[in-house]
């Protein structure tokens, strides 16, 4: 099958490669990261979470962070919100793009978002209904496509319903979410497939964890099935917290690497990037 | 395209694995690293190397080692000799398997090998007929295919005519290392798509080293030409000196995990092979 000629890398390390870091990280920081990565020729960068500081207390400053990134002109910065009170409280600061957190495990839904699949949908439809009446970009994550902490198995059924209720709800785009990173090409190429029959190709992103070192073969799977938006983050920041020790979400160095080989287009500079992982790796561990 | 059902993984651990470590590993390690790995399953098992100990200190003890590991039956246990002496030196403790070592970049094999790229095919072809007579199985390497220190880009002429060269000179297999770890998909797979040309499929592997994170996509993308045998590393031991502080050979496991994701059947038990991995971290760094 053809790869694409173009890829878009939405880069999350700001949001899901800080969140579980333990020490705070300096607001100024932050923001400073943001503004190197957008310096990079990077177009969309998941900048913080709108979420009560009791449950991240690490992207308690979200408000502060998004006020000051210097908002470059062809970047999209979005943010994650769990309810109407976090986009509320998101659009006050400007926010143009957020992002909703869906699960295709029952059990991961419950412990993750405390709520059920169904309920979870219910609160998304208000987020997004509020949302496409300020003209607010909405991306869906389904997490656990390849697996569950809590379950293990995840039917591919649970993913193509989770993934085509959100973008039946407004959702621009859907990131399908390999959250603990046990996933391998086969199963992966075969979620995606399910998926992209009730929700288009181009409206499909894929997000891969490096737990077992799986992340860039399952990337380079999917590319070959026409998916054309992948989620990184530089340095490999973000672990996940239900997998000690193991790696976290795939390098957006070693994805870029692979693009570049593969003469496929995504405007970012992976010098850039290197410069950006170094400064970021002098503060992080 | 359909990947294969079946794939030989081939472990060079105790060699390539090894060979640069600054510490002298006892030759009891060795042995039992060796001993464990036939226990996992595997069937080609790379032991060491009937060099010089004035090039590979390391690896003095290679006559040792041979005589020592268990020979579990069913198990290939292989050395690479870089000459004449090596092999005779390799039969006297009943080697049955070797394999020699070329390069595609005329640069890196004098550097290397201190010989021509066509001087060292002339000793190839001694220790071929050689090792033919004395009905022992050949494997040819082929280094640098995909990028070499010295010289950079590799035509993909000279890895198959290097590869044509020393197939017909009589080696049973053929390895196509990316020693240095800069491939990505696309000229992997085009690399082996021309190598095919010449050198039946089913004679080639691929030896990818994780440098830039890149060796499981090349592996995958290689699979689906219809690569079945894979050069591998428990703990992906082995790193390339001419790029320091870079990964060294994709990990057994990494693959592995893979493959049994895929369905694909290797024989190999990952669980064991994971012990492996425990033993020897323990013991290196």
């Amino acid at each position: 099958m053809a790869l694409p000629t173009k890829v878009k890398l939405v880069e999350v390390s700001p949001r899901d490669g800080l969140q579980n870091e333990p020490h705070f990280i300096p607001t100024e920081t932050k923001i400073a990261l943001i503004d190197k990565l957008a310096d990079t020729g990077l177009s969309v960068i998941e900048a913080t979470s709108f979420v009560s500081p009791k449950w991240v207390p690490q992207l308690a400053d979200h408000a502060e962070v998004f006020r000051e990134i210097k908002k470059r002109p062809g970047v999209r910065y979005s943010v994650l919100v769990p309810n109407l009170q976090g986009l509320e409280n998101a659009m006050t600061v400007g926010v143009k793009d957020i992002a909703v957190f869906g699960a295709a495990s029952e059990t991961f839904s419950q412990k993750n978002i405390h709520a059920t699949r169904a309920t979870s949908l219910l609160r998304f439809a208000e987020i997004i209904q509020r949302a496409k009446q300020n003209n607010i970009r909405v991306r869906g994550y389904v997490s656990c496509v390849l697996g569950c902490p809590y379950e293990g198995e995840v039917p591919v059924q649970s993913v193509v319903d989770m993934a085509s209720q959100l973008f039946a709800l407004g959702c621009d785009e859907i990131s399908l979410g390999d959250t603990i990173g046990v996933g391998t090409p086969g199963k992966a190429v075969a979620m995606v497939r399910a998926v992209a029959a009730q929700v288009p190709m181009e409206n499909l992103a894929v997000h891969f964890h490096d737990t077992y070192g799986q992340a860039l073969a399952n990337i380079y799977a999917t590319l070959e099935q026409g998916i054309a938006v992948v989620d990184c983050s530089v340095g490999g920041l973000g672990g996940c917290p239900y997998a000690p020790g193991a790696a976290g979400n795939v390098a957006t160095e070693t994805v870029l690497y692979m693009l570049n080989g593969l003469g496929i287009e995504t405007g970012v500079d992976l010098e850039k990037l290197m410069e950006v992982k170094s400064y970021i790796n002098k503060i992080i561990k």
